[in-house]
């Protein structure tokens, strides 16, 4: 409820992503208390495998310079997983804040050991919202990670 | 010269940048035996911050069940960086051949702590067309690589 500005634009984003049909992750890239990117999961919009919640706010943030990432934070509705943990480190950012990492959990201590921040906030919404997404599309959920079905 | 023809499919990609104006890195997914996708750099062309060869690779490729990727082999001419090699553990694709790891070094030992089997070519070829390219456009390049500019 008393969500930071910036989670609350990420979470604005995953709802946008619900909306469209797609997995509900959203992200912001804020820079200098600006956000300069946003971004959801496209996997069903855009039938892609690449296009996470932080990979398309990557890409819709542009071509920044090295310091440029340096100054950032990205913000993330869930966990990041290992695709967009490593974005994170080619690029250097410094500081990652997780809205929550109940629903899945990432490399969050390869981050930790590679000097990344990581702040984790375990927000109430965002952990309904994706506990909601994977009770009701198991099988895209774990397309969308890698992991095999559960039988 | 005697390329592993996939490794050459790899590397005609790279070409295939260079002569588009981008980075020449190129990258083939192979699963039983077959290229299923093609993918270069495209920082240049599509002003893009992800995709980079293996991303693009694995884009074009489609979205693939977790049981395809599992036998997929995942070529590229380049040692893959963290975001590259953070896409690959994702989906758990079980071995990366790397055409050469001389100009840049991603986090091979990282990969092979968590299970992936890198067969590390060093090909002449795709050693002398990343030197060039680095050489020529060293500022092209670190920023691709998220490295603040050498002075």
């Amino acid at each position: 409820m008393a969500h930071d500005q910036f989670l609350a634009a990420a979470l604005a984003e995953a709802h946008l992503g619900a909306e469209e049909g797609g997995i509900p992750i959203g992200s912001v890239l804020v820079i200098d208390g600006e956000i300069i990117g946003r971004g959801h999961n496209r996997r069903e919009q855009r039938f892609s495998s690449i296009l996470h919640a932080e990979m398309d706010c990557l890409e819709n943030a542009g071509r920044l310079s090295p310091d440029e990432y340096r100054r950032s934070i990205l913000y993330s509705t869930l966990s990041p997983c290992d695709m967009c943990s490593g974005a994170a480190l080619l690029y250097k950012i410094p500081k990652i804040v997780v809205g929550e990492n109940v629903n899945f959990h990432g490399p969050e201590e390869y981050l930790r050991s590679r000097g990344v921040e990581l702040e984790i906030v375990n927000d109430a919404e965002c952990i309904a919202l994706m506990k909601d997404f994977v009770d009701h599309y198991p099988e895209l959920w774990n397309e969308d990670i890698g992991e095999l079905a559960k039988k």
